[in-house]
């Protein structure tokens, strides 16, 4: 389609694979990287080789790391009862971005889903009443989006723990910090206004 | 920002400066990536490691290929008197996309521009007098973008070949096929309708 040498096309191809790229910006950051082959196109080559040999998920939680355990698991300071339940990777990131979590987290690796036919034994709930036990958690924190799916797997990790004494919370819903009632939807204000606290 | 190990938030890092990717979807396209180790990873890496050694600019036109000369200008058969001017490599793409044209390209590596003080001497001009004495070249095909710079630089050219006995013509503007006139802009509609012509 572009004409261009064949590793070329089969780089654009497989760009144009990753999520956020189509074909046309996949030729266009392809393009870019030639232009700056050795401060651009090298270093990435070879650090996502590196990546692809050393990324691994860890055996306890779903988070990536380079070992076993993740550097979150690994590290006995975040053993403090607390385990927050994110969908991927990338919440766990955010939730990391916001440095107020002190504990330790389990990815589930995507939500139930009558849809797409995701069962609970496609995500890793097993293993997560196991570390309930063997960590002694009394409070499990539940951050899914505020999606049906999120609030249907919500509801079915709620019920897993009925009875169990854990403790099961979920992230306030609100108006976000910074954010302009004219701009937000109304089932965000009708939450916010629901959960109203006294100042 | 991430949390995750060093080599991951360089990989994102890196990911996040290429065009049409920024943080959040660099963060997405690795943690994709992650997951496909083996289908999408190792190959892009591999790719792009070859992509880097091989990938060559064209001395003749600028073009990307593989060796002094890229397929176009190696190609005898594509010597047919006509150069088509173009701003980049992606709008030598595009036009071969069209598989209309025959004859070879010069890529100019950009526009005239006064504000980002790129002049004639940056850009690939010397050498298209010289092609167009050695290759005997009777017609340039400016299709350059239709914005301020690439109009400027499409006059800037035509003016180089006055009374040199080259035709220089231009891309035709006026309606896209399949545009409906409701959503163009006012520009596009004078510019088709002035340039109209007998059915």
């Amino acid at each position: 389609m572009t004409d261009a040498p064949k590793d070329i096309e089969a780089l654009i191809d497989i760009m144009a694979r990753l999520p956020g790229l189509g074909p046309r910006s996949a030729r266009r950051a392809v393009l870019q990287m030639i232009k700056k082959r050795g401060q651009l196109m090298r270093p990435l080559a070879e650090t996502m080789m590196r990546v692809a040999e050393t990324a691994r998920e860890c055996l306890n939680c779903g988070n990536i790391g380079t070992g076993d355990l993740c550097p979150i698991c690994a590290d006995d300071r975040r053993a403090n009862g607390q385990i927050c339940i994110v969908e991927d990777v990338a919440d766990l990131w955010a939730m990391e971005r916001g440095q107020v979590f002190a504990g330790r987290y389990h990815v589930l690796g995507g939500t139930l889903s009558a849809l797409d036919d995701i069962g609970p034994e496609d995500l890793r709930l097993p293993r997560l009443m196991d570390r309930v036990t063997t960590e002694t958690v009394t409070e499990v924190i539940l951050a899914l989006n505020a999606t049906v799916d999120g609030q249907t797997t919500a509801h079915y990790i709620a019920d897993m723990f009925t009875g169990s004494g854990v403790s099961v919370t979920s992230l306030a819903q609100g108006v976000p910090i910074g954010g302009e009632l004219d701009y937000l939807d109304d089932g965000t204000i009708s939450a916010a206004l629901r959960a109203r606290k006294a100042l």
